[in-house]
C-alpha cells in the first residue's frame, strides 16, 4: 500500500501558508460549536478517574449503546461504538469482503475518496456507478454492475459530495439488491442531521440482515476530533465486527464515549434545529451568489457540501490553489472525488462567510 | 473471521457476577491513580472548544508527536499518534504483512493473546517460538524458525505475561534477525516504564530500517480506557503505517491527545517512580505469600502480571471460576496466554490486596 497524503490535507496546508485572507472552505470541520453538554460531559468525567479511565468494554460503554439503541429503536445488542465513522465503515467494509461472497465493492462516482482507499487495503476491488448530475442514484444502474462477485455496496446519504439525498424507494431497492446478491449494503449516515429536503430515510427503516448502518456525532455534535461514532449491525454480522473492532482498536475512547452520552441526553432537538436551519440559508445564500457569478452547481438536499463549476475552470488541484492564491477561497479539487466531477469543485459551507467566498469567486471569474 | 468473545471479558464478567468479596488480578488496568496533571489537561480541553474539538493531524497533534520525539530521541516524522497500542500493533503487523515479504508472523509462547489474533485478521501466519521456564527468549531459538517467509517478528518487552524483561543482548540480536531476514522487529513497550530489573533496553537503541517500537500512555498513565499510543517507524515503513491510520481510524483521539500532552510536560519523574516501585513492592509480597502456599512461580523482572502453578490444579477456565467462587481471587487462566503455559494462572497484580490475595490462595490449597 503506498503511501498518498490525502489530498485535502495538501489544500489546508496550500490554505495554511498562502499570504492574505483565505475564507477555508475545504473540509467538513463545523463551525457552530458543540452542545454545551457536550463539554460539560467531558468535564464531569474528568473528575471521576481511577477505574473511570480504564478500559470502557470493547464495543462501547454500555449506556451509550443502550442510548443510542433506544434512538434508533434497535436492540442494543446491534450497536458498536467506534472510532468515528471512518472505522465504522472500516468495520463493515472489512466484515462485507471476508465472507468469502466476492472481493467487489459498489461505490457512486463521485465517491467519498475513503472508499476506494479502504478498499485497497482490505484487499477489495472498486466498482463504480455514475450518478445523475444532481447526484440521484439510480438503483437500476446499480443492478447493472452487480454480481455473484459483489461484496458490498456503499451508499451515503446525505451525500458527499454531491448533496444528494436517497428517498425511500431508493433505499428499499438498495437494501432489496443487496439480499438478492448476498451483498452487505453499507449505508453512511454521518449527515443524517443535515437533511433540507424531508426525504430523508434511513436504512434502518428496512430490516434487512444486509444492511450495516454507520453513524457518527463528529458532524452532529461538531466534535470531528473526538472520534466517536456507531455501527448498527445484523446478528450475523455483529460479532465478526466486534472481533475486528477488538482487534483493531481494543476499545473507543472512553472519555469521548462519556462527553456524547451526557451530551444526548441533555441536549434538545433545539440544538440540532438551528444548525441544520442555518446550513440551509448557507446554501441559498451561496448559491445565490453563484447564480451571479455565472457559475454552474448542484444545489444540496442535505449534508455541508456544494459542487460547483466555473466556465474553462476544471477542478485540478493547480487551479484550487489557484483560487486560494488569487480569490482567497479554498475549495476542494473535483479530481478528488473520482473521474465524474472533475470539471467542478467543493465548497464546504462551515463557514459564516459564504456570501463573501461567493463574491470573491464572482470578482474572480469576472476579471478572468 | 469467526468472533471469540475474549477470555478476560469472560473471567471479568464471571467474577462481576459471583457471590461474595472477589479480589480481581483479571486485566492490567492500574489502580494507582493517573497524574494529576492528566485530568487537569482534560479539564483545560474542554473548556477549548470550536476548531479545537475538530480533526486533529491524522498523525497525531504536532506538539504530542514532537514531545514523544525528543523524549525517544527520534525525528518527529517517525512518529504517529494511535488509538493505544493495539492501534500501534495493527499498523506495524499490517505493513509487514502488506509488503510482499512473506505470510509469517514470529511469536513467543506464552503469547500475549492479540497478536495471533491480529496475525488471522491480517490474513498472515502464526509461527511459535517457546521461551525458557523464567520467559527469557534465546535470540538462537528464533533463528530457527526464520526464514524467507518471516514478515514479523513479534517481542514484548517487559513481557505479558512472563514478566521478561530482554537485554541488551537479546534486542541486538532481533534486530540483526529481522534484518537479515528483511523482516519488521515489531517491539511492544508498553510497560517500559515498569521493569524492576534494570536491563530494559528499548529496540531504538539499534537504528535500523527494520525495527518499529509501540509504545502508549494507557499503562505509564493510568489510563486504558483512553486509548493513546504510539508508534516510531523506520521513513520506508511510516508512509504506508500512516495510511493505514489514516484509512482505519482518520485520526486519533484529541481529546486524549491532549490530556497525555498536558500530562507529558507536567509529570516529574516521581510519579513513575512511585509506581514502579508500589508494583515491585507487590512482586515481593505476593510471590512471598506463594511460597508459603506451596505454589511455582516465575518472579517478573518488569509487568504487572506474575505466572503461578498450583500442584495437580490446570490453568484452565473452569478452575480460573472455581478460584473465583472458593477462593475469592479471580485470575486469567493460563490457556488465554498459547500452548506453553496451559498449566498456569495469571495474576495482574493491579490491587493493593495482593497480600490477601496470595494468603486467600494458600488457604484454598491447603484445604484441597
Amino acid at each position: 500500500m503506498e503511501y498518498e497524503e490525502p489530498l485535502f490535507f495538501r489544500v489546508m496546508e496550500y490554505a495554511a501558508h498562502a499570504d492574505g485572507d483565505i475564507i477555508d472552505m475545504v473540509s467538513g470541520n463545523p463551525d457552530w460549536g458543540s452542545p454545551p453538554a457536550l463539554a460539560a460531559g467531558l468535564h464531569q468525567y474528568a473528575d471521576t478517574g481511577g477505574r473511570e479511565f480504564q478500559y470502557p468494554p470493547s464495543e462501547g460503554l454500555r449506556e451509550l449503546r443502550e442510548e443510542i439503541a433506544q434512538r434508533r429503536q434497535v436492540d442494543s445488542d446491534q450497536v458498536i461504538v467506534t472510532n468515528g465513522a471512518g472505522e465504522a465503515n472500516y468495520l463493515a467494509m472489512g466484515r462485507a469482503l471476508e465472507r468469502g461472497a466476492g472481493s467487489e465493492v459498489v461505490m457512486t462516482d463521485p465517491v467519498y475518496p475513503y472508499y476506494p482507499g479502504k478498499t485497497n487495503m482490505l484487499g477489495g476491488d472498486q466498482v463504480y456507478v455514475e450518478t445523475a448530475r444532481d447526484g440521484r442514484l439510480d438503483p437500476a444502474d446499480v443492478r447493472e454492475v452487480v454480481s455473484e462477485e459483489t461484496a458490498c455496496i456503499m451508499a451515503t446519504t446525505p451525500n458527499n459530495p454531491t448533496g444528494a439525498v436517497y428517498g425511500e424507494d431508493t433505499m428499499r431497492e438498495l437494501v432489496a439488491i443487496a439480499e438478492e446478491h448476498d451483498a452487505l449494503l453499507v449505508s453512511d449516515e454521518v449527515y443524517d442531521h443535515f437533511d433540507f429536503s424531508g426525504h430523508f430515510t434511513s436504512a434502518l427503516e428496512f430490516d434487512s440482515d444486509h444492511r450495516v448502518v454507520v453513524n457518527a456525532f463528529s458532524k452532529s455534535m461538531a466534535i470531528t476530533g473526538f472520534r466517536v461514532g456507531y455501527c448498527v449491525a445484523p446478528p450475523d454480522h455483529v460479532g465478526p465486527m466486534k472481533s475486528r473492532h477488538m482487534l483493531t482498536n481494543v476499545a473507543t475512547t472512553r472519555p469521548g464515549q462519556a462527553a456524547v452520552l451526557h451530551a444526548l441526553t441533555e441536549t434538545g432537538p433545539a440544538y440540532y434545529q438551528e444548525n441544520r436551519q442555518r446550513l440551509a440559508e448557507r446554501v441559498e445564500t451561496f448559491t445565490d451568489a453563484l447564480d451571479d457569478a455565472g457559475a454552474e452547481y448542484t444545489k444540496p438536499d442535505g449534508g455541508f457540501y456544494v459542487l460547483a463549476r466555473f466556465p474553462d475552470f476544471p477542478g485540478t488541484l493547480e487551479n484550487t490553489f489557484e483560487l486560494v492564491d488569487e480569490a482567497g477561497v479554498a475549495g476542494m479539487p473535483g479530481s478528488g472525488f473520482g473521474t465524474a466531477r472533475e470539471d467542478w469543485l467543493r465548497f464546504a459551507l462551515v463557514t459564516p462567510r459564504v456570501e463573501a467566498a461567493a463574491q470573491r469567486l464572482a470578482d474572480y471569474f469576472a476579471d478572468r
